[in-house]
């Protein structure tokens, strides 16, 4: 039973990435809810407020991403550290949804994997004005480093410690799923 | 006489935008330098580790963009505050740098240029840990506000205060060219 729907934004474009991968362990992790358009935020062209502002202008990428933001109960935002920050490409997804309202409300996880022994956590500390600004609940924050050690030979990670971990914040993006849904219920506040 | 070459990053796309306009006053105030290239951040794709590891596979505005940064002595970034961040797009400009070690050593002016009463500030923290790993020297922060009523009918700066800020800028901008070419030069250390 498949009962929320999670919108996935990956910030790295990598074949084989890590980032990738982790969504996808959310997305096996979590079994009531379904990750969606995860490969979204890597089509999206460079936010330009002239085409935002024009509709009928919104190249493929950009009205998916607006409708799937819209009707997802939820995200889990995957993002590589660039630079001591993070990836260009997952601000510039978060710049496309300023003018929709799109995450006002929602549940919200933030994963970073890495290759290195440290890495993701500076990725981590510049959204969070981005993200309270949309109007997203932070849920979990999650850092995955050594990725290429913790992954089998398909790109999957299969460490126990990071799948416990993942586990643990996907538990608490339901409950958070559930609370919120419990919240919007008509009759209470 | 123009000695300096300044490689112009715009972080925005918009049409008559005011950092666009800022870069142009910058442009306009150095009597010794030049700002070249300010459109190649908002014609490089998404920033893909795949592309960046495959150099026969580079978009021109890649490799332009990448060669201008060699070449530049110095560097002015002009980012939009976006959901109370810098604009992806900016980012986005740094992390196509990082596998070059396209700004070590560069003089770099940070400004920001907002329509509302306040706006800008908010985008500079979060560059500085990426231009610090970028190896650029900070030379100068420039936050201007209320944009709209501080340029003329054809989109420039002339608001004086506007104009005083930006000249003391890139004279700071200037001075640290200077410096960094004497360090350069043979036998100076």
């Amino acid at each position: 039973m498949t009962e929320w729907t999670v919108l996935g934004i990956c910030g790295s474009l990598r074949r084989g990435s890590y980032n990738a991968a982790l969504l996808d362990l959310v997305d096996g992790l979590s079994e009531g809810a379904r990750v969606v358009g995860a490969d979204l935020a890597g089509r999206l062209p460079l936010f330009d407020p002239d085409v935002e502002n024009d509709e009928r202008a919104w190249p493929d990428a950009v009205r998916e991403f607006r409708a799937r933001a819209e009707e997802a109960e939820g995200v889990v935002i995957a993002t590589p550290e660039y630079a001591h920050g993070p990836a260009g490409v997952t601000k510039n997804a978060l710049d496309w949804l300023v003018g929709s309202g799109g995450l006002v409300g929602r549940p919200t996880l933030l994963v970073s994997a890495s290759p290195g022994q440290a890495g993701g956590m500076r990725a981590h500390t510049p959204l969070m004005p981005p993200l309270t600004l949309l109007g997203a609940i932070l849920v979990d924050c999650v850092v995955v480093s050594r990725a290429g050690a913790r992954t089998d030979a398909s790109g999957r990670f299969t460490d126990p410690a990071v799948v416990d971990r993942v586990r643990l914040a996907v538990g608490e993006l339901q409950e958070a799923l559930g609370y919120a849904a419990h919240k919007r219920a008509p009759g209470v506040l």
